[in-house]
């Protein structure tokens, strides 16, 4: 009965995700699937069972998973590290007004949690809202931080491709008033730096400039109050052609076919120095004062990008918008290109792995005064990355471990369980990395497999004979090759055995 | 007129708090409050105001708490991967029937999702459940693992005595059939190892037995329906006094005086193996079968643990009981003892910061056909320990670094910016940690005062004269020696002369 109540609370779901514009696509597949499951719990009627799964959009990371996870979350921080940058964290959850009115359109994708009694919360959506927060909480006007954490969008799931509810976002800020373009040029070299170390195949970063795009549709003839609207559209460049992007600015959105058109044609732009001399030189543009603004520093920032010797991955692209409302001036997106790998059969189309920008006013909506800091920053989206390395790593032959151990104390014959624990705390004492089997009298093969199995080097085996010599037997495990070792220099024989790693 | 809806919106949530019995005494101080904040916005009326705070017991970590953070993490990191242990990671929210009847009367304090259509959701209330669910997801029955992530409890927060809403649970938990009280005994080991390693002072380690306790309760005269119940008012003696507790059982609960003080003579008692000699020979325990297993299996855990060389920090306590309803075997809690420590004038009393124990059952309610792996496992509650670091620290005069930045790329003098950012990018590139001031032309004082407040040892100074002799100045901060070195030496000096770090 439990699981027929189960099922009514899911079909009535899946109504409710109809209405639920955010997930429409997804609804017909959903709906068979709980025909298929209801169906079957006829069947079964009576039996004990309920759905045994994660959240829609969520996953779980088993040690593999992890071990790839760490990899790049050690590349990612060691990048930040070598920057300079301090740490860190704040609650999982915010006010819910804390994040009213930040994210304009994408407002709707807010998980909100159930209203127990107490303050309204939502779970975070991004790290850059909390960090304002924070920052003009703690009044704190000058700082360089990252943040490594998970947030929460309720999005239409595409896991296969990266894209889930629950997933990981890496930021790295600067917080202050400083010399213009400076540190904008600094998250841009640490894009670089980290899609360069994690050897994900080529990327673009393609860069804009919100006052270039606003000063854009200045001179285009889109009325002020259509801006942001129409830079929604705009941004979804990437996803659809200018055709369909020309429909919803004129159809749904009202902007004259002209100005239509005049945007058409800016945004077909992309390139580098050149072209920002080039628009500075355009009789329109240069003529309004915010593109003028725009593209004096975007030629600053490739000045400094030029010394940083990065601009070769670098594109002014005039079509790139972001979706977000809060940003100011500078915004950048890096995408991979083409894979190009021996491994993989099917390239694994992933888009945008990274995205920041500067944004200038967020942090005086949240100070009493009003009082701003200017802030730039980057965030990676690391699990479009793992989708990538998961397969990669599942295509090839390599071989990851989970574990660290270093050694397996093993006994040779029986009843050596006591010796067993004993010198195993020595080594743990020791700080050597050191395993056995939870069995009172395990065979020495299936000890011995166990360390095939998991990739431990070396094996501490004590036998009545070793005890008696004081001795221990190290076995290596690729050449099986065996050593007796007396017992005060096994540690410093089991060390520098496994120190290159 | 907004920051009226707001406060609106929060007296509703305090008469909601009001009717919520889970939060009855924080109660009447929040009205206080908000009656305060509402006079004041009587004043300031029409300005723009919210309340800009985190989330009622919730906090940010700033730069040096994290580095406190960190350090604990890497000590019990490095002890689980010293233990041979996997990682994983779960979902910060489950299916609210995934923990639904998990956590018996504790369950009230579960963070529900708002029902946004979709699956109902709550945020994890440990990590126990979900990896149980993990397990049986995956038909695991054969793992050792940790996990260290935020869990969420709607308690009664007391944040300077670290108890918080949101917080950090470290898990090393042995899912597998083994032999009996191995794997018990190493995650006792492992206690041991990660409490001396945090040098947190003199503790001891409590362990009793759940057959053991609901034996005694049987020969007490407790009757089987009331096992759980009466377990749950023994878990109040580590808070409150016996006279306490045995009123709830006899007058709430209903037991019969003579039982309750049949308990009251057992829970006095604590010791080590000759504790369990004696009760194995108590007339009444030693004809209970659930006892008497329970006794026979502390004395095989004690000789593990004098095996360990740890039995010192263990104490067989009778008065042990732990809240959860899901275990089934040996359950534990490392508490610290009387602060000693000569910079902090008032000890912090902190209590309990590890505790877990055995639950054979819980995999077993996840698997559709009831298949059970027995576990055992052990969490680390971190914010506790934090807490004592961090107002020793503030007491103390240790000045921690919350950056790792080797080398400040300095200017003398004015137009040098590009030769900064040359020179930081060669830097960068080569894996040296490098900060410069985000201005063009900084005073050679401030940057030299900016590497005396952050602890960044060495600058890297260019100037005119450096440039044209292919040269740069590293000033050694800490003894204000300088040093001319060749462009090309520059990173394997710098490299050197951090290499302790």
């Amino acid at each position: 009965m439990a699981e027929e109540a189960a099922v009514r609370a899911q079909v009535e779901a899946v109504r409710r995700l109809k209405q639920d514009k955010a997930v429409p696509d997804e609804t017909a597949k959903e709906v068979a699937k709980l025909l298929e499951m209801k169906a079957q719990l006829g069947e079964d009627e009576g039996k004990h069972k309920f759905v045994l799964k994660t959240p829609k959009g969520t996953r779980d990371y088993g040690p593999k998973q992890m071990a790839i996870r760490e990899r790049v979350f050690d590349a990612i921080i060691s990048c930040f590290r070598r920057h300079g940058a301090e740490v860190i964290d704040t609650p999982v959850f915010e006010l819910k007004e804390t994040l009213t009115g930040k994210y304009g359109e994408d407002s709707k994708l807010i998980y909100d949690l159930k209203d127990q009694g107490g303050e309204l919360l939502s779970l975070r959506y991004d790290l850059t809202v909390p960090f304002a927060r924070y920052l003009a909480m703690n009044k704190i006007t000058n700082i360089k931080r990252y943040h490594i954490a998970k947030v929460y969008r309720r999005d239409n799931p595409a896991m296969t491709r990266g894209r889930y509810r629950e997933f990981y976002q890496c930021d790295f800020d600067i917080a202050g008033q400083f010399d213009p373009m400076i540190p904008d040029a600094e998250c841009l070299k640490i894009v670089c730096e980290i899609l360069s170390d994690l050897q994900l195949g080529d990327f673009v970063i393609k860069v804009n400039d919100r006052r270039i795009l606003d000063g854009m549709f200045a001179v285009c003839g889109v009325p002020d109050s259509k801006f942001r609207t129409i830079c929604s559209s705009v941004d979804k460049l990437d996803k659809v052609p200018w055709e369909e992007v020309r429909n919803e600015m004129v159809g749904e959105k009202g902007l004259s076919p002209e100005a239509a058109d005049r945007i058409g044609e800016y945004v077909q732009l992309h390139g580098g120095l050149d072209l920002i001399e080039q628009l500075l030189q355009d009789p329109k543009l240069s003529q309004n004062k915010l593109a003028k603004e725009g593209l004096g520093d975007m030629k600053l920032l490739f000045e400094y990008l030029m010394l940083f010797g990065i601009t070769g991955k670098i594109s002014f692209d005039l079509s790139l918008a972001r979706g977000l409302d809060y940003y100011t001036g500078v915004i950048f997106e890096a995408v991979l290109l083409h894979q190009k790998n021996e491994h993989v059969e099917e390239p694994v189309s992933v888009g945008s792995v990274a995205g920041g920008g500067r944004y200038d006013g967020l942090v005086g909506m949240f100070d009493p005064k009003g009082r701003k800091v200017p802030c730039v920053g980057v965030s990676i989206g690391i699990e479009r990355i793992f989708s990538i390395l998961e397969q990669r790593l599942e295509a090839s032959e390599e071989k990851i471990r989970t574990t660290e151990t270093q050694v397996l104390v093993a006994s040779a014959q029986k009843k050596l369980l006591e010796e067993r624990l004993k010198l195993i705390a020595e080594l743990w004492d020791a700080g050597i990395k050191a395993e056995m089997l939870y069995k009172k009298n395990p065979k020495l093969l299936n000890q011995l497999q166990y360390c095939e199995d998991t990739g431990i080097p070396l094996v501490a085996i004590v036998g009545e004979q070793e005890l008696k010599d004081g001795v221990v037997r190290l076995r290596i495990v690729a050449t099986r090759e065996e050593v007796n070792v007396r017992r005060e220099s096994l540690v410093e024989e089991i060390r520098i055995r496994t120190s290159q790693r």
